[in-house]
C-alpha cells in the first residue's frame, strides 16, 4: 500500500469555511480512542457508545479553552465506509474551528488522509472492489441522469457482476486447456475442444462488446461530442451562446473532474452534450489559416454530431458549396450530421422563403445521410427548441429503462482491449496447434487484465493513481 | 413570525458539489415522515427509530431508480439544534444527487428553508436566546482565536447572564420606584431612594462598561484598525505587501460576513489586523490630490494603531518635517504611533547609519508619546517580524485568560445606548423630583431596549434582518 494503513486517518469531508456544517471524518484503530481525547461527551465516552449512535460533547483545546460543541456519528468495525472504526464530527463550519480540529487531531495521534484515502481503505478491507471504489468518484462528479445512473450501477457492482461472469468463463477455459495439458504427450484430441471455441468466441464477443460501450460510456460521462462547424461569420459562436443560454452547464471543481480542455456543455433532458469549439471554415491560401482549417477537421472527426452551419443570406452556390465541403469531411457511419440553415431572421419577401425551402430539399435530396435540415436564427432564437429536441431524442435510447452495463473508465477500456488481445492470441494460438503451454501464459494474461479492473491484481502505482483523483475525505 | 414553524424545512448544511459528504438537513413536525418518504432504510423506518441513532438506507427517484446510499441521523424534539423533529441525510456529495434531493423532498411536503432559518427555529423554540443565535454567525465567520472565543462565550450564554444580572437589577430599580409610586399620593420620600440612586449607577455604569466594550470587541470580531500613512513613494504598498506575504489573509465568502469594503487583514499570534489603504501626503496646491490627503486624514482617525512611514533617504529636515505632519493627526489618547524608518537598505556607509540613529533619537525625543521608532526595510524584509511582534504585543492583552463579555454586534451595541440613555433620563427625572410614575415609562423604555438584545421582545423586522444574514443550512 501507499499508504499505511495502521494509521488512524483524519480529513473534512465537507470543504472547511463554507456552509453550516463541517463533518470531519476520523478511521482506523485509534479512531474511538482520539475522539475520546479531544471531544468530551455529555453522558459515557464513544469508545463505549453503540454503534450507528450520536453523541453531544463539546471540544477543548489544548489552553482548557472550548472550541466548539460537535456531535459524534459513531460507527463500529466492519459497519463503516471503510470497514474499520470510526466516527464523524460534525461542527460549525468555521476555517478557525476546522484548523485548530485538525491540530488537535493530529495531536492525538492521528494522521491527515491523503485524497481517496477513505475509499482506498474501504477497497483494501473488501468493502467494495476497484471499479465500484471508482465509481465513486464518478458519481460524485456525476451531473445529469445518465451519467448518475451508469456510475451508481457501477457502484453497485453491477460492471463487477458482469466481469465476474466472463472471469468463471475465463476460468473454465482455463480448466479445460489444462485438462489438455494433461493429456498432451499423449496427443489426445478431447471433444472439449469444441466447447472451448464455442466459450472463447463467446467471453471475447462480450469483452469486445463492453470495450465497444466505452464509447457511449465516456460520452454520458463527459458530453455527447457535438461539433458546430461552418464558414467564418455565419453564427457559430452566437448559436452556441443560445444554444447555452441561461442553462449554461455549471462546472464543478471537484478534484479528480477536471477535463483537459473546458468545453461547452449542455444538459439535455438528462443527457450531457459537450460542445466543441472551430474555427470558421473557407477557402484560403493563408498558411497560418489553414492550420486552423486543418485544426477544425481534426475536431469534426471527434464529434459523435456535426451541426453544420449554413447561412441563409448567402447565394444557392455558396451555400451548397459551403455545405459539401462539410458533408465531405463527415463519417457517416458513426457521426451524424445536421444541417442548419441560419439567419431565418433575414428572410423577407415569399420569394426568399421559396428559396430557402429549395435549398432545404436540394441539400435533403443531394445527402441522403443528413439526418435533418433545419431552418433556425440563432439571434431570435428561432427553431433553436426543435434543434434541442433533435439532439436530446437523438440520444434519448442511453436513458432507457435497460441498465446495460456501460465500460466509462479509460482504465477499464484498456484492461478489456488487452484481454481481448490476449483471447485473440489464444484462439489464434489454438487454431495454429500451438502447444497449450504456451497458450496458457495468454490466458493468464487475460485473467492478470480483467482482474486489474476490479482489483483482484493491482499496484501500488495503479491505486495511487485512481485514489489521488478523487477528493480528500473520500 | 416571517416564515411558518408549521413547515417542515430542508437545506444542504454544506455547499454542494464540492467534497466527499453533503449534510441535509431537514427539520418540523413532518420531518420523520418525510424522510421515511424518500429513503427506505434497511431496518426499520426513521420514524420509529431512536433519537440520536444513524439509520442506513436508499433513496429512490420518482421513476423507481436508485438515487443514492444515504445515512440518515434522527434527532427527536426537543433534542435536536431547533428543537423539533430532525433528520440530517448524508449523501454523496454530487450536484445532480443534491439537486434530485432538494426536488424529492420538496415533492414529499417540505419547503426550502431560508437563510438561517434552522436558527431562527432554535430561538423561537427557546433553544437559544438571540443573542446566542446571533453568536452562531459570529462563531462560523471567525477566523481567529479572539474572534473565537468571543463569539463562543457569547453563544454559550455569557453575554446573556450578564445582560440577565443586568435585567434583574433594572426590575429591582422598578420594584422600588412602584413603591414609591403607591405612596406618592401620601408624598413619602422612602429611605430606599439612596438605593434606588446606588443601584441607577451600578446598572449604567455596567451597560456603559459593556457598550464601550464595543470597540474593542468590534476590533476583534473585524480586525484591528491599522493605517500606513506616509509622503507618496515611501513604499507604503511595498510594506504592505511584505507585511501580507504568504500570510494573506484569507476572506471566507459565508453570506454575512463579508465587510463592505474588502480590506487586507493580517492574522498575528491569533489576533486580526486590519490594514486601511492611504493615498500619500504631501504638501500641495491640487484641489483633486487634496481631496485624497483630506481623506488619507479621516482614514487616521478611524485606525487604532497608525503606522507612520518615512523615508531614510531624505533628508533629516523633510523626514522630521513629514513626522510632525503625521503626528499632528494623530489622537494619543485612543490611538498609537509607530514611525517606521523605510529604506534601511540604502543605507550604505557607517556615516549614513549614524545619521539614521540620530533621526530616530530625534524623533523619539521630540514624540514622547509615540510608541516606537523602528528601522526597517519594506523591500528586503528587514525589521519586519520586530513590527510583527510590536503589533501581535501590543493587542496581547486581548487574548489574555479572563474571559470578559465584549460587546461585538452593533445591533447590541445600540441596544445598550438606548438603554443607558433612557436610564439617564431616569437619574436626571430623580434627581429633578419629575413624578414617578413619569420617570417609570423611561425605565419601562430602558427594560425594553434590554430585552431587544436577547430578544425578550422582537419585531419580524429585526428578526428577518439578523437571519438573512445567516448562510442557507444554518
Amino acid at each position: 500500500m501507499i499508504h499505511s494503513n495502521e494509521d488512524t486517518i483524519y480529513a473534512p469531508a465537507t470543504i472547511p469555511g463554507t456552509g453550516a456544517i463541517t463533518l470531519i471524518r476520523v478511521s482506523g484503530k485509534d479512531a474511538f480512542r482520539i475522539a475520546d481525547q479531544i471531544v468530551v461527551c455529555r453522558k459515557g465516552n464513544i469508545a463505549e457508545a453503540e454503534g450507528n449512535t450520536v453523541k453531544f460533547g463539546t471540544v477543548f483545546q489544548e489552553d482548557g479553552q472550548p472550541l466548539d460543541e460537535v456531535l459524534v456519528s459513531v460507527y463500529r468495525a466492519p459497519h463503516s465506509y471503510t470497514g474499520e472504526d470510526s466516527v464523524e464530527i460534525s461542527c460549525h463550519a468555521s476555517s478557525y474551528i476546522c484548523s485548530q480540529m485538525m491540530s488537535l487531531l493530529s495531536d492525538a495521534g492521528g494522521r491527515a488522509a491523503g485524497p481517496g484515502e477513505f475509499t482506498e481503505r474501504a477497497f483494501v478491507n473488501g468493502k467494495m472492489d476497484l471499479a465500484e471504489a471508482e465509481a465513486v468518484a464518478d458519481l460524485i462528479s456525476s451531473q445529469n441522469e445518465a451519467s448518475h445512473r451508469v456510475a451508481f450501477n457501477q457502484l453497485k457492482g453491477g460492471f463487477s457482476k458482469e466481469l465476474a461472469t466472463m472471469r468463471g468463463e475465463l476460468l473454465e477455459i482455463t480448466s479445460l486447456m489444462e485438462l489438455e495439458l494433461d493429456f498432451s504427450e499423449e496427443e489426445v484430441e478431447f471433444a472439449d475442444r469444441k466447447r472451448l471455441g464455442e466459450l472463447l468466441d463467446k467471453v471475447l464477443s462480450r469483452i469486445d462488446d463492453l470495450a465497444d460501450s466505452f464509447r457511449l460510456g465516456n460520452a454520458i460521462r463527459n458530453g455527447v461530442p457535438v461539433v458546430i462547424v461552418g464558414a467564418t461569420n455565419t453564427g457559430k459562436s452566437t448559436l452556441l451562446n443560445a444554444l447555452l443560454g441561461d442553462d449554461r452547464a455549471i462546472v464543478s471543481d471537484i478534484a479528480g473532474t477536471t477535463r483537459d480542455t473546458v468545453e461547452e456543455t449542455l444538459n439535455l433532458d438528462g443527457m450531457l452534450f459537450r460542445f466543441i469549439d472551430t474555427a470558421g471554415i473557407r477557402e484560403t491560401s493563408e498558411s497560418i489559416e489553414k492550420i486552423g482549417i486543418e485544426r477544425t477537421f481534426r475536431k469534426i472527426s471527434e464529434a459523435e454530431i456535426v451541426l453544420g452551419l449554413l447561412d441563409l443570406s448567402k447565394s444557392e452556390g455558396e451555400i451548397s458549396e459551403e455545405a459539401s465541403m462539410i458533408a465531405g469531411k463527415v463519417d457517416f457511419r458513426r457521426q451524424e450530421l445536421v444541417f442548419l440553415l441560419n439567419k431565418e431572421d433575414v428572410l423577407g419577401s415569399n420569394k426568399n422563403v421559396t428559396v430557402a425551402n429549395n435549398i432545404v430539399s436540394l441539400i435533403e435530396n443531394k445527402y441522403n445521410d443528413v439526418k435533418s435540415v433545419l431552418m433556425i436564427s440563432a439571434k431570435t432564437g428561432e427553431g433553436l427548441d426543435e434543434l434541442k429536441g433533435l439532439l436530446s431524442s437523438s440520444r434519448k435510447g442511453f436513458l432507457g429503462g435497460n441498465d446495460a452495463v456501460l465500460v466509462t473508465n479509460i482504465r477499464h477500456y484498456e484492461a478489456l482491449r488487452r484481454t481481448s488481445e490476449a483471447l485473440c492470441r489464444v484462439k489464434d494460438g489454438l487454431a495454429k496447434g500451438i502447444p497449450t503451454d504456451l497458450v496458457s501464459q495468454d490466458l493468464r494474461e487475460a485473467l492478470y487484465h480483467l482482474g486489474t479492473i476490479v482489483g483482484e491484481v493491482t499496484t501500488d502505482e495503479v491505486l495511487g493513481n485512481i485514489f489521488s483523483h478523487f477528493c480528500i475525505g473520500k
